[in-house]
């Protein structure tokens, strides 16, 4: 075996593409979703209707039996969701959920990692581009995704609990190649668009100390012409 | 009457200071909070069991039914609260506590402002001046400082759903000089932590159209020798 990996959000998309990557590499493989993955070694099904500190307790505990004693070398989050909206109305309803579906995984996924990762491991968390400055048309997904890049900054900082030389770094996508995405958006330039393989392959790539950015880097994904650059953000 | 202001966090050291100014200067105040503050001419107690949506929908209710078809000259948000803690152990809970303290009262406070403030109008909100970078001691806090943050700049932005004209601002203060923080940090220079009063007058100069940052600022109150200076952070 090569390693051992959770993810959360392993049913998701972009998480299920990763689930299949690790173990075609001969990863043993935790998936932590509101669904189970049958592609992975164990599937932890989040209970939806606890609150946050509930579904915290819920996969510290289950992590912990799934591992048996041993440790992570890797804790990747690519949980979340979208809702648009502005000021005016349903800030309070699109707000809740943005924090329930990015700040609740993402913080989790950091207690995950602090409890359980190797010294020298990964902790990925997922971003957005546009969070960088102001979201006028969908004010409570930015606020979120921002408390989600303060946050991989926060973990690469001394003592914020993460075990010694590990890695935090969050990737800011602009827009993934998705089924969903082709289905909304046929008639968009998909040569602009993030393929799943290649984001799975680089967190690959990074769990191998291969190509590893900066502790606390916002890397973006920059997708032109079908090549992606990676491109670190000021903040 | 010279205006009408809504302070949320009105029973707070800040927020009851701000009160009082307004007051002074022949205001309207409306008070939000989670008890009255008797010095205004309306206080709204939130209902503290409700959850976010229903704290927003309360507030709404009141300010409207407060205003009685009037619309304000300014909202201001100093609610908010501090709690420390690293990814290892009750992050969950902490993160939990400090969204609630102030990304919901940030979002509704613009909530607010977006559905009765008056064009060219004023919304202040609180943020902190450690979360424009990493906050590893208080990583909940730190989140959800950054989300106000951005939030500002979200509002800030076209389309944002605040009436036309109307200013956005945060406030990262450093240390303020409340009665709680001379008690629990007695032999600190209390020449470098700012006066509560100084905000106040600050915020009542913005009303009136002067000195006024630009739209979406983040403006850090640094105090040295018991003065302070408006510092605009780079974000």
């Amino acid at each position: 075996m090569s390693g051992r990996v959770v993810i959360y959000g392993g049913r998701g998309a972009l998480g299920a593409t990763v689930v299949s990557h690790f173990k075609a590499n001969n990863w043993w493989v935790g998936s932590i979703d509101l669904a189970a993955n049958e592609a992975a070694d164990v599937s932890i099904v989040v209970n939806k209707d606890a609150d946050f500190v509930g579904q915290e307790q819920q996969i510290l505990s289950e992590v912990s039996s799934a591992l048996n004693g041993e440790k992570l070398d890797a804790v990747i989050c690519v949980a979340g969701g979208w809702a648009g909206g502005n000021a005016k109305k349903d800030l309070a309803k699109n707000t809740d959920l943005m924090m329930k579906q990015s700040i609740w995984t993402s913080a989790i996924s950091a207690t995950v990692a602090a409890n359980n990762l190797k010294a020298g491991g990964l902790l990925v968390l997922t971003g957005a581009k546009p969070a960088l400055g102001g979201t006028p048309g969908m004010i409570g997904y930015g606020m979120a995704k921002a408390a989600v890049h303060q946050l991989t900054k926060s973990l690469a900082a001394k003592d914020s609990g993460l075990p010694e030389n590990s890695l935090a770094v969050a990737i800011l996508p602009i827009t993934l190649d998705t089924p969903m995405n082709r289905k909304w958006m046929p008639d968009a330039d998909h040569s602009t668009w993030t393929p799943l393989e290649f984001v799975a392959d680089l967190f690959h790539k990074w769990t191998k100390g291969a190509e590893r950015p900066a502790n606390g880097s916002l890397v973006q994904l920059v997708t032109k012409n079908s090549k992606t650059d990676l491109v670190i953000a000021d903040q």
